[in-house]
């Protein structure tokens, strides 16, 4: 008992009370119930491996994103961890695919380039090129490690580690000869000038744009 | 008592208690210092008018903005409050003047074009044109009351009724030749991916802008 409440108290956002009524609530239930829990614990660490194409969380290889088909393999958004593409996509709108990086540059933390998911996205992209050269079948999954890349969205977090690691990104991409853009910046929908930051309005104010 | 319990309760952000803890606090204190702010009071009312030039609330006319010979008089920012002035001016990025319509359309609550600063606006850029024919002397302050405006910031809040006094604003200075740009919108500065909503997510995707 007092084995599994320290397990469950490192979890995130469960703490010591928590832990302590989770582990009562289990001793309540049928013993299947723990089995299942318990066995779906195993599995995840067993089964979910890193995509080798975009390097997202998946079960399968190529995950169920990079291997589909009706989607724009042309556009490619670079993301943080894999928490971002789900959240990008429960919103439903975005229609291309995705690269994670597994972290942001952070000199600090000792995370440097090489830490990240970086250099397989430049191949990603190089090998685009040679791809689109010679005239590949574009709806079998093996062309699908190498469709032509027209433009890369950097998603990183709008912070100052992830604005570094745009920074670098942009600085590397820029001689592969596909279009960089980044996310916009500004104020968020539904908020208000007054309560806003500084930062915000600095945004809102420079990154301004024509209307029509 | 009663009454200025009453009177002071009907403040924003200030309760009955509150009012209460004011009053007793009021009688504590020696006659002079209840005078002083009881001057206060009434000196607001009377000395506090619109400028005649950006419709924000001043002590002068033209109010100390409009006056300001430094500031860029072709630049104009549209807001709706004098509120949203005492944001951007506490930046300290701005280095234009304003426009205050003193509210958004609202057409539930019988707020139409008729009932914001609009026409004046108009009249305001109008009145450019025809000065910039002449040769102004742009240093005097009467001049200042029709400088050659050069863009218009809509600077609306971004929720649903200021994005449609935005439009109706685009669309009425369309024809009067002057460039007219919105705020950004996007992923505020210091938020992560996670945090944001779905329509933050979306004014970021689409509003995605080239590096360099």
């Amino acid at each position: 008992m007092d084995r599994l409440v320290q397990s469950l108290s490192r979890l995130p956002g469960i703490g010591k009370r928590s832990a302590q009524r989770v582990a009562f609530y289990l001793l309540k239930q049928p013993p299947q119930e723990a089995q299942v829990l318990a066995q779906a614990i195993l599995d995840l660490k067993h089964n979910v491996r890193h995509c080798s194409i975009c390097f997202n969380l998946a079960e399968m290889d190529p995950c169920s994103i990079c291997g589909d088909v009706r989607r724009d393999h042309g556009l490619v958004l670079v993301v943080e961890q894999p928490n971002d593409v789900a959240t990008i996509e429960a919103t439903g709108l975005y229609r291309g695919v995705y690269h994670v990086l597994m972290g942001r540059l952070s000199p600090l933390d000792g995370v440097g380039p090489g830490e990240l998911n970086i250099q397989p996205l430049i191949h990603r992209i190089q090998a685009c090129s040679d791809n689109t050269a010679s005239t590949a079948d574009n709806t079998s999954v093996e062309a699908l490690r190498s469709p032509a890349v027209r433009e890369v969205i950097i998603g990183t977090n709008p912070t100052l580690e992830g604005d570094g690691t745009s920074l670098y990104l942009a600085d590397r991409l820029a001689q592969l000869g596909v279009t960089v853009t980044r996310l916009a910046r500004g104020l968020p929908t539904g908020s208000s000038l007054e309560m806003v930051s500084k930062a915000v309005l600095s945004d809102a104010i420079y990154g301004r744009h024509s209307v029509k």
